[in-house]
């Protein structure tokens, strides 16, 4: 067991296993808050355990939920309190040799621990697990206290996202344009006390390599813990059908032959093999066993075909830094979307929660989630999830729209921090790349190559996990980054005309506004404010108004211009919806068509954290999908029929023309057919054209035909455009189009169209 | 002394001193040679420590000289040979306590040491320090042999800088577009038995951090070694004049207050002061004493003034990376030059050389050196003088034009390379910043941000020098790199056009081909090849043809398109150094005018390695200046006045324009003056202008008037635009253009004008 035993040299990084024989007893907490570190709380509620300090306040003093109207504000005071979590236990039982831990997989923000009155921890980071043994301060009856600070601000004032940027917590929370100002503290993951052996295995890490042809995987055990030198130990690896397929009985360095792969769930399965630890007393018997999903798979980040030719001709300087992701030798197209935090309060989220986003993300034919810098890292059972779904996971660190300093005190805690983040996410084999966070290389945040952060997370990774690729931050030149809407607020350039002349290596955030459901509008907006939508209502702080620039999200003077004015909220919602799906369908299509130049779609953004009044998101909270959703789903199909347009709104007796392309993903071929390209409304259908396309080669996209027509005299303000595949139904596509009749006046049909 | 005393645990990392009281004994070496690692040579010829083996066997056995006709050739076959450095020495006297070292600073490449027959060490890698502690294995009489392993090569063909991919030797050897192929190899730095103390000090680090106004500087001693914790040590600072200002008995944290700063040569005095190191006996006496020159400046890269609106609008994506040096607060113009290995064997590279070339810099008006990483690291007096000097230098690691792997071995070897040059170089005031190697992100070569030996050399970096810039390579995105002809070959557009389109924050390679002097070809080119040159001659092999791409880099067809077939070879050689002197002004003041957004110039390449037939350098070897050296001198002059023409060659009767600048790189403001624009030819002079230009603040630059004369008949095939600031000759500035008369009769007037 000696070679790769690894002292970890930071006490605290511990880390979750799926399964664990250790004994776990669960407290219950009380909270009280005061005005400073000194005094103590004069009351005492119920505290929720993970969850978060404004929640145990608003359900013991009875608050108005904090999405309904203006009530987030009534919740603001809470940033400046100090907290107070304690709880009272016996001294539970234990063996000789036998310690007593107090385990907390986190703590927001900054806080310290008190045992029976007298400090014993005192931290700063909210990743970095809480691993303190209690048992020499033990008495018969034991008082714990939590005591966490206030919200850390590096300025009273402007209460903005720069508030937070000398800190490793969220920015989002501090206000963003999708997210109230709603600050989270408190004890936010899983926390216990545990019986632990005198030798016992604090973590366990399966390193691994796997050889050129995939066919070799040389496994190196990595296990730390407390007096383990002379202790043996057995591990073992098992299949998907329970089968060992290798054992170790002490020995660290093994080799998998033939090992199954991890894949994506659009390009294979993901394999997940079980491994499972024990440690073994004198008699060979196990006393503590770990057990844990392992996938073997390799990730890379490699140039983007073509993008070496950037720039042609002298001066000659680097080109695009690589934005195409290869799993296991294979390059692959990412569809994905920009996962933003689905609750204010993280503590809330659980394992049911997760699966519930990741089923959907799954249907919606995604194979990865960008796991956005403003937000938190999520917990373990998120990941566990991607594994066991095929979804790749490109995660940030909590570094967004900021100058994060170069300050030896920032550094010290983003070093903890990314420590303690890395060393668990590695382990997923859903993990594709890290990134130092959002959009730190732009002029709002003014970070650079030479940030000392920026680099300190390049190093970490290197150290902690170097077969994973790393990037500074997103985008990186060559990414497209934006736009948020359906035309640009100051050209009026429609997105179908902008996608049309980009190229690049990947789009990586472009967005596409929709109100939410009437169902939605109606459980967050007081039913006076509902219609006609205003700004200075609850719809602009619910996001419709002023959220990003401009007037965002709603964008009805947009939405009407295409549609003329609404008569109704039912109708102004349908429409944005529509417009929606239809602006997310051609970003998604033309990313795909620029294939494989460009190597990545993903939209902004896929959830929210609580129910925004319009947004650019696919999901309304807590997760219920707009049309929208539906229309991103067809648009990342395998394969299908694709139309690429100039515009969005045509006139009667233009000549309407389309593109018409087949688009394959699909790791095999396809074999030829034929597309119908028809138009139609609702009262009339015609046949454009027969295309007869070829077979296509695996992972490939073929360009058909132009068609062509005339647009006939209509009494619609729309007409869908229709891509029937023979003997496919699963290749259909359906678009549907803005439509001006010559007569001037308005012509409405019903806007339900787009199912 | 216990608080900041490093253990190093590279056992390697000991570094040189300007001065110290240890014992040094230099031996008496002789060389011989073998085809196999266990052959013994059959004859012992002299060998020159430091050096190289190919020169011992040249002198030796009377090898023609390799730089004159093809004689290089004559060299190669040693490229594949064991070498064998083998001496006689009696154990040395020492005193109890003390043990015998063998030292050497540098061995190139792989290699191993033997005492009296047996192997005691075995190292790859020529910049990390051989340390040996010889006193167990001592005899009253001693062999000592160092055997040198062949030129590594990754394959055996093709025989050019591919085959040094895999190692962190310099690719230049293996032949480049002005290097022959000639790869180095043996000991190439000093090297000597050493008596040391049983306690004694490896390496002294004097880190220190200036607080923001520069009043303060926090110092860090970071001193280790053998058997030191219970030593007791003094240290003290000298200023310049011999006054102590700071001593410490034993504390390792002190301050300095009002540090005098280290600047360049032109923006101030280049301060040092003196640190003397003394480790003291029980007495009080000092038993080692450490003497280094010591100088305190803050170096940042931030980003170009304006690089921040890069791109405008949607999508958005990160803009150029940080290409503006700042020096203790100031922003600076770069201007300098890229420093290439001065000989071919470096090891023959001592302070004399060195100082040839670094006077010449600071003759030329150079502020900073990129030491392109083709070559090597040079040796310390290089470092020293730049210190002396105030040059600063960017200092690239030993990579280049390849694709280094991410495999194990090399990653290993380049981790050891690189902590060795870091911490060597580290300590000199004239460290700009580092940077990963040359042109490794670009097509040719094949790296990228994911390249571990880059992520490895950020990591290197950030860990052992976190104060000084890092980037991964150059050139970066925002750098022009290139062009390195007078016009385009294949587009034929002139340098005066492509860079007043050109807009870069820095322009880092920038070439423009001269023949070297007649005398200097005499001495490379057998008399009968001499004239008319032609390829297949020894002017190819010489670089003069087919060196780069096309016909470089004597450019005849060029030359002889804007004067004429050339009559003779003196008058070829004269227009080929008048234009790469009228082409570097073009480029280095096109870059002063673009100026904050352009903040270097630096142009392919300061010196050469032996003597070039033709080349883009200022000086031939060894230091010879070129005309074009003084155009540049002339172009750097911290004030000038300054024209922009828009082509090289003006015809009779049309109208000549140029704009006129005043530049200023003075770290004081300029008074406000005259300039007086004239044409001249040898027979005639027009005044064209007087520009009264404004007073000038520190550091800026004024754009002044166009000036413009229909060009008159004149018997001639050149003229000069002359600049005359009244009061102030220092700022004049002359350029010669082409001139074509109407008439088709050839008119040559004497070439030599730009003197």
């Amino acid at each position: 067991m000696k070679p790769s035993l690894v002292f970890i040299a930071l006490l605290l990084a511990i880390t979750a296993f799926s399964g664990s024989t250790q004994k776990q007893t669960f407290l219950k907490w009380e909270l009280g808050y005061s005005k400073s570190a000194s005094e103590t709380p004069s009351k005492w509620i119920p505290a929720t355990v993970p969850g978060a300090v404004q929640l145990d306040i608003a359900k013991a003093d009875k608050y108005e939920p904090f999405y309904y109207a203006e009530h987030w504000k009534d919740y603001l005071w809470m940033e400046d309190q100090f907290y107070t979590y304690r709880t009272k236990f016996d001294a539970p039982e234990k063996a000789t040799g036998e310690s007593v831990f107090f385990v907390s997989k986190g703590i927001d923000y900054e806080f310290k621990v008190f045992l029976n009155g007298a400090e014993i921890w005192h931290q700063e980071g909210m990743f970095t697990p809480v691993n303190l043994n209690l048992s020499d301060k033990l008495k018969p009856t034991n008082e714990l206290k939590v005591l966490v600070y206030p919200v850390p601000k590096k300025h009273p004032l402007p209460a903005d996202r720069s508030q937070a940027a000398n800190v490793a917590k969220p920015a989002v929370s501090y206000g963003w344009d999708w997210h109230p100002r709603l600050v989270p503290l408190g004890i936010w993951d899983e926390t216990y006390l545990e019986i632990r052996q005198a030798s016992h295995v604090d973590d366990f890490h399966m390193n691994y390599a796997l050889n050129k042809d995939f066919s070799e995987a040389e496994i190196d055990l990595q296990i730390s813990g407390q007096n383990l030198k002379t202790q043996a130990f057995r591990w073992t690896l098992q299949d998907k059908e329970g089968k060992e397929v290798l054992r170790s009985d002490g020995k660290t360095q093994l080799t998998l032959t033939k090992p199954k792969l991890w894949w994506t769930h659009d390009h294979g399965e993901p394999y997940l093999y079980t491994s499972t630890l024990q440690l073994l007393n004198d008699q060979g018997q196990a006393f503590q066993t770990l057990v844990s999903k392992i996938g073997f798979r390799r990730v890379k980040l490699v140039m983007n075909e073509g993008a070496w030719g950037d720039p042609e001709g002298f001066p000659k300087s680097r080109s695009v830094p690589p934005a195409q992701l290869e799993i296991n030798g294979r390059k692959i197209f990412c569809k994905g979307t920009n996962w933003v935090n689905p609750e204010i309060f993280p503590g809330i989220m659980n394992r049911e929660r997760y699966n519930q986003l990741l089923s959907l993300a799954v249907e919606a034919n995604f194979n990865i989630l960008r796991v956005w810098g403003g937000g938190i890292v999520n917990k373990e059972s998120f990941f566990e999830l991607c594994d066991e779904k095929g979804i790749l996971v490109w995660q940030e660190f909590p570094l967004a729209c900021n100058n994060y300093p170069d300050d030896a005190h920032y550094l010290s805690i983003l070093k903890q921090e990314s420590a303690s983040i890395i060393n668990r996410v590695k382990k997923h084999p859903s993990l594709a790349f890290w990134s130092g966070g959002n959009e730190l290389f732009n002029s709002w945040s003014g970070m650079t190559d030479q940030s000392l952060p920026l680099r300190l997370l390049n190093r970490q990774c290197l150290e902690l996990d170097p077969n994973s690729p790393f990037i500074p931050t997103s985008p990186l030149m060559g990414m497209a980054h934006g736009n948020y809407v359906f035309r640009d607020l100051q050209t009026k350039e429609e997105v179908f005309s902008s996608m049309a002349r980009a190229r690049y290596t990947a789009y990586t955030e472009f967005g596409m506004p929709a109100p939410a459901s009437v169902e939605v509008l109606k459980t967050i907006i007081p039913k006076e404010e509902l219609w006609p939508p205003k700004p200075g209502t609850s719809w602009e702080s619910h996001h419709a108004y002023k959220a990003w620039v401009g007037n965002t999200w709603l964008c009805q003077d947009i939405i009407e211009d295409y549609f003329g004015v609404s008569n109704s909220l039912e109708e102004l919602v349908a429409n944005g919806q529509l417009m929606q799906g239809e602006g997310y369908k051609c970003i998604y299509e033309e990313a795909r068509r620029q294939k494989p130049y460009c190597a990545m779609a993903i939209n902004w953004c896929y959830d929210e954290p609580w129910p925004t009044a319009a947004n650019n998101s696919l999901l309304s909270y807590p997760a219920i999908p707009k049309p929208g959703f539906y229309a991103v789903k067809n648009a990342c199909r395998p394969v299908l029929a694709s139309a690429k347009f100039s515009k969005f709104k045509w006139t009667e007796g233009e000549t309407f023309f389309a593109d018409i392309w087949m688009l394959s993903d699909l790791p095999k071929d396809v074999s030829a057919g034929k597309v119908t390209i028809k138009i139609r409304t609702g009262t009339s259908e015609m046949t454009l054209l027969n295309w007869e396309f070829n077979a296509m080669k695996a992972n490939t996209n073929q360009s058909g035909p132009t068609v062509r027509c005339k647009l006939p005299a209509w009494k619609t303000d729309r007409f869908k455009v229709i891509l029937e595949v023979e003997g496919h139904p699963e290749y259909k596509s359906e678009y549907t189009l803005a439509y001006q009749p010559r007569s001037v006046e308005r012509v409405r049909t019903t806007p339900v169209m787009n199912q």
